[in-house]
């Protein structure tokens, strides 16, 4: 059992919340049983699972209050697996480009939403939050195995870009969806680039806007919609 | 200005971190200029506002690293406001009814997607989190002084309602949206009341989940589509 927070083990799962160390080592950390369960499922194989001692896990023990204070997302774990990052295969199509998105919990989310509603994988432009930092892979929840993200430049997308802009001339409603469609969003600050902006789409809202995640959710069940000939 | 953090008014900030504070207050706090500007746009004035000293912003000059450290969001500010707690009017219809979800960001979130796709006001059961959190009134945006929420239990909801369910039997394409609805939405780990569960609609998806915050949002923008004759 492990009970110094000397471990190296222990260490690792630390330094691999910053993004520099995930990206040195090649890993990345889930907290929590249905990650773990996820990643098993998605045909992965943890590098490491230290589990708390007593929890009924398998895995290397950890004294409880040690695994706690390895934990990224401050309200205590069970279990804590370590994973090899994914490779990073270029863009398919259909899929969501985010530019700008620095907030992790947006970028997860989204990624759980287009693996929930269309299946569409998601691509990370400049400066998008990691997709592997905690925050985002508890966001993503088992999303992040099915359907890792890649990381594109707008000119590198397959498809054809579709922006949505709060401030876009024409509907969502109004357009056609035509696949290979690349649905891009920006971040609710600083929006799209230009030439994305200029024939952005908007979705129809009274007054107040969306965030960004819910503007990607919207666009993708309308997406989904328009493909099962449901709208 | 004020420099030290003993000063009654940053002892008041601090404590509306707190619901029970919040409650015996009358009072709850908001971060930013965004949300100083819809307070006011919606017609109140607040109680106290508090403005990092040469920030250009009229109010009560505090230190920043005062005002950063009275700040609940962890990532500094440059004004803090107070206001009174709304009054809670009894719910109407149509609304959007939670029940068990305690996560703060989900609440706020959900709270200003119905207030931009529908104007639905949120109802909130037990076991939710308070709308006045810190991260519930920031993913709130403005909705939280435009579309207050109110509390209520199941047997006191206006309207039809009907269950958002990941094991709903019907989908949700094929129900009738009649007004006045009632959406029920729960937490994602313990669900909704078995009396709604029984007879609750799906969202369709591929294999994975939506979180609930999703779920609203695509049972809000279909409830609006339909309403508007659009599907």
């Amino acid at each position: 059992m492990i009970t110094s927070s000397d471990n190296e083990r222990l260490k690792l799962v630390r330094k691999l919340r910053d993004r520099k160390w995930r990206e040195r080592e090649g890993l990345f950390a889930t907290e929590g049983e249905d990650l773990l369960a996820a990643g098993l499922d998605s045909g992965r194989a943890p590098v490491e699972v230290l589990v708390a001692a007593g929890a009924g896990i398998a895995g290397v023990e950890v004294e409880p209050a040690l695994l706690d204070a390895a934990s990224a997302l401050g309200s205590g774990t069970r279990v804590i697996a370590v994973w090899e990052l994914p490779s990073e295969d270029p863009p398919g199509e259909p899929c969501v480009y985010l530019h700008g998105v620095a907030d992790p919990g947006n970028v997860g989310t989204i990624i759980r939403t287009a693996a929930a509603l269309t299946g569409d994988r998601v691509v990370l432009g400049p400066g998008c939050a990691d997709a592997y930092s905690p925050k985002a892979v508890r966001a993503s929840m088992g999303a992040i195995f099915e359907r890792p993200p890649a990381r594109a430049a707008l000119d590198e997308l397959p498809g054809q870009p579709l922006g949505l802009s709060a401030r876009g001339r024409r509907s969502l409603r109004e357009v056609e969806l035509a696949a290979p469609l690349v649905l891009c969003l920006g971040s609710e600050r600083a929006g799209l680039p230009p030439e994305l902006e200029a024939e952005a789409v908007r979705i129809d809202v009274r007054g107040d806007s969306l965030n960004v995640a819910m503007a990607a959710t919207v666009a993708l069940y309308e997406a989904a919609n328009r493909m099962a000939g449901h709208a």
